[in-house]
């Protein structure tokens, strides 16, 4: 499943070096263009029916009061995305992008929540809310290889070859702090962020919470054992759903820190997981850019976005279209009879 | 025409903070829904019949082998725009956005160039091409106030209330960097950069002839006197066309270097334009940053182009619509039910 293929590369090079532009001015859009040609194993490539996914869920962890939202917040923030006023509903609406809300567990199911003709609603829950990683761990192994199962068969339902994958869930900046201290060795001070928007105080709190977490689970040290003990089941199901996709070779557009704490466990258990990915985003979650940097990647964008629910991604993802665009439709010196400055 | 205005300023803020994210968390998007409202007076706000508007000229500076491309690629880029094939072509196509080409004055005029149902093309020639700046003033007083009123004149006539700037020139971004050395008193080192792809060498070549012109022309020192020494039609036509779309109150993308430098130049005339102004991107033009926090502004993107054609603009544009959608359709903590911090 890696994506490398040094033919087709540098193929796909020429072909971008010899459009009307001087060489590499399109910067960032002609990596991107050669990392969607060798997605697609093509000279041109196709977006079509491009998903966005979010996955919600509920954390035990909430209960620490590290976040400075009430964890009632996830599944009113679930009605309103489906409703269609949630960030992520308008700037899917925008670019016509079809959207899919997952209850991958929150504490109280939305019985009476169908979806509608814009937003597909799925009710896939593993349980209601993990329990506290603080006390113990916050998923068993089975409900963790269920959830990354069910992200698995989600995607596999899903049309398109292109996913955009964001989360909700009330504490679960907390979580990814953990999944990074743990699988990256960073100190907890390092990986903790003021999440929805704590204060001094809160933060030291949220830290001395995370590192109680750390040290109660010294063992759990294997990506799936981590993932169990630190994750959500919307992380968990993320996993699944990044693996499915870089499967099916499907162009992977991942939103802000906790979307990529789910690429950094998914990279641990199959790396070549990152070589579909784009990065949307550089958050202003503080840890995002470490996390970031351990993967060796950098992101599109950076406006300062903290929300998650994959509107990142969504910003994004008309630069990942003009990257097609351009490789798919620019004119080359020679077929629109432009000097090139060899020949100047 | 500054768009200060405390009451409504207050009351945009208290929408935007209302919107179903936690406080702050849509970033830059946020300052950039505040900036347009402010622009069209209201809370709620309308970008209707955006267009793009490349300037295309000759440069005399171009002969003393600044530039790594011959001058011929200009006209030749103007038929590649027209025909589709150029970068410009291939975004505002893909954004359904209205291309307009000037020539603001290349070498040989395009006499069999008509324009098609895609692209308008406009010839508003000022002369041949700009006179060698390092041998004698670019263009007469006469050639740069008519510039600048083909600039107003051109805007006066297009639709809508968006426009995308953008430019094309061999040899521009000498003009470029004479400008930002001049009118913020900056060594010509600091402003000069590698344009299309210069060596060392020729790097070192170009801030010799752009440090002679500064010589040369000592006593120009009023912003009008600095553009007609050192600019270009298409800069001064730039310059016209700013100040035109911000007394009409438009919403102004400015793309990269020389786009910025003519901002420059209208901010010394009229500070108020700066405020219609969204900076679409950071290029990788060496002096584009240093022109930036000149201005005091900070660019939406920063993906390593270095094209111009108005290509940055194009790409920023998405993030200007969210953040209009995001103003206009985002739900409220109240009309969502979505419970606020202040609740928990």
């Amino acid at each position: 499943m890696p994506i490398a293929d040094a033919t087709l590369d540098a193929r796909l090079r020429v072909v971008i070096d010899r459009k009307t532009k001087p060489l590499g001015a399109l910067g960032r859009l002609e990596a991107l263009a050669l990392q969607l040609g060798l997605i697609q194993r093509a000279v041109t490539v196709r977006l079509h029916a491009p998903q966005v996914i979010v996955f919600a869920a509920d954390h035990g962890l909430a209960r620490q009061g590290v976040s400075a939202y009430p964890q009632a917040v996830t599944r009113q923030m679930i009605t309103n995305m489906v409703d269609g006023g949630a960030a992520i509903s308008v700037l899917a609406r925008q670019h016509g992008l079809a959207l899919t809300v997952v209850d991958a567990g929150i504490v109280e199911p939305l019985h009476d929540l169908a979806g509608n003709a814009h937003v597909n609603f799925i009710p896939r829950r593993i349980g209601p809310g993990t329990r506290d990683a603080s006390i113990e761990p916050a998923m068993t192994q089975d409900q963790c290889q269920r959830a990354i199962a069910s992200g698995r068969e989600i995607v596999r339902q899903l049309p398109g070859n292109a996913l955009l994958v964001g989360e909700m869930g009330i504490g679960n900046t907390s979580a990814a702090a953990l999944l990074l201290a743990r699988l990256a060795n960073f100190p907890i001070e390092s990986c903790v962020g003021r999440g929805t928007g704590l204060d001094a105080d809160q933060l030291k709190h949220k830290a001395a919470v995370l590192e109680r977490a750390l040290t109660k689970h010294a063992t759990a040290r294997a990506p799936l054992d981590v993932l169990a003990t630190f994750g959500g089941f919307e992380i968990a199901m993320m996993v699944g759903a990044l693996w499915q996709a870089a499967h099916e070779r499907r162009v992977v557009v991942v939103d802000g820190f906790i979307t990529t704490a789910a690429v950094l466990v998914a990279h641990a258990l199959a790396p070549a997981v990152l070589d579909y990915c784009v990065f949307a985003h550089r958050s202003d979650e503080n840890a995002h850019a470490l996390m970031l940097s351990r993967l060796g990647v950098a992101p599109l964008l950076d406006l300062q976005l903290r929300l998650g629910e994959g509107s990142g991604a969504v910003l994004a993802w008309p630069l990942v279209c003009s990257a097609a665009h351009v490789l798919n439709e620019m004119a080359s010196f020679e077929s629109a009879g432009v000097a090139d400055r060899d020949v100047a």
